[in-house]
């Protein structure tokens, strides 16, 4: 990671993090025996859900809420392959945003610990008919508050 | 294929029959070079759209009329891998059932045109409540009739 | 399931049987928030993964042993959708065939413990020169007699 | 797109183009009926294909050359979603660069000629001993006199 993939203020909370584990299946291997490039997703995916769930602001609380929450932005820099049935974490860190965006930055560690993929993705809130919110729907605004005044971790 | 899939009457119309080409992606193969036994139900339903398209059964059709149509049954015998990048064929063949479901067989033909895979779905439909239809919905009714007819081929 | 998938003699010893536990993904669900029948293939692979590891048949020993099991057939009942973001486990039961093939059967069950999906396959073994073996290499062989024996479970 | 994602010298040769068409397929679509945005690299992949064909720089060509192209880098911007069953297009854009890399930018253009979704990939090549290649293997090589030369398009 030559940069950081976001930037912080000084007074921004503390990034919120969760670690999930994952073991590659036969099916994601390509010809090499190594885990095929587009997969990836899926592997962030496991750890933004677990975010999600673990904060209240996962996939099943934007949808009983009328809100979406799509990715507007994915990026991956592979560091190091991942191999057929290796087990590995992936983690994500959620930074903190003034404007009402979910930035989430993401790190696979294989299975000697080494960090073998990094990358992020950036979503946006859209209302019930798809129009960009500007302002939290309440449940976020609510996480958002707790998150700023330090109770979240 | 040691017997038939579906088994037909005599006064049965003639099945009704769609073909349509692909090709095998870099990451359907595995470490074998082979296709994946999984992907295959991705190559049934290549055919399933383009029938339904063809004769106005399709999933927008369904869709449309607040209908659903769930595979409730797959097969599939494997005779001869697929490999990398390999262009086949997928044959679906519509075959006629009293009863209100969607038998579809299924011949992959491979680059040599040598029978590749052939398996076999059966769908039901099932209302907005999610109840087993027994009686057809209007637009499949209609379709039935043609086929019945000896119209359609 | 209406008949058994694999008929078993009196002589034959216990099946094996293994059960992993999984969740559905955001992206396996389809349009109706139920899962893709596609996917299942990739739920059966779990039990089987899980099977070969525990009994030291998995896709590596294959491998280091020059051997592949290349599946000759998929069958799937879906019996009960599974939904969004549910919980749910794999069984996979290894039946005894005299034959030299692995016949594997599989129940899902969703979270309320429901069967949602049963299924089989079955699998030969291929030597390095994809010929068929009748006769099973020594690794095979070792964990057959120790089945046979009534040593596993 | 913000700003260029690669950047030419004014003596560099002009960027390559292909494009290739495709349709959105029933399980590439979430519970939203939009493409989930983890199936992006396969369509980027089908376009990549494609130009590596017609220059002769495939998979298969490195594949037999002893040399593999691993992809370090993939971003992807989702400007507009893509829909059940639609039909689009993906335009690669292979970039000249004077380091041994493979930069390729991606368009996708929605039914209605709409820029859907923008990208690109960073690939480098590696020898048989999984090292970086600093120097082009000779069909490489060629190839990129060629293309320096004028004598491609």
């Amino acid at each position: 990671m030559e940069k950081p993939y976001f930037i912080s203020n000084k007074e921004d909370p503390s990034p919120l993090r969760v670690e999930v584990a994952r073991r590659v299946r036969f099916e994601e291997t390509d010809l090499l025996g190594i885990v095929w490039h587009g997969h990836y997703a899926s592997y962030f995916e496991d750890a933004r859900v677990a975010l999600g769930e673990k904060y209240g602001i996962g996939y099943l609380d934007y949808y009983e809420n009328n809100v979406t929450a799509p990715i507007k932005k994915m990026h991956v820099d592979y560091h190091r392959p991942l191999r057929l049935m290796e087990r590995f974490t992936i983690e994500a860190i959620f930074h903190w945003s003034d404007a009402l965006r979910i930035n989430n930055e993401f790190i696979i560690r294989d299975s000697d610990n080494l960090i073998a993929t990094t990358g992020y993705t950036v979503q946006v809130m859209l209302d019930h008919k798809n129009n960009l919110m500007l302002v939290p729907p309440p449940f976020v605004k609510a996480f958002r508050e707790k998150w700023k005044s330090g109770e979240l971790k």
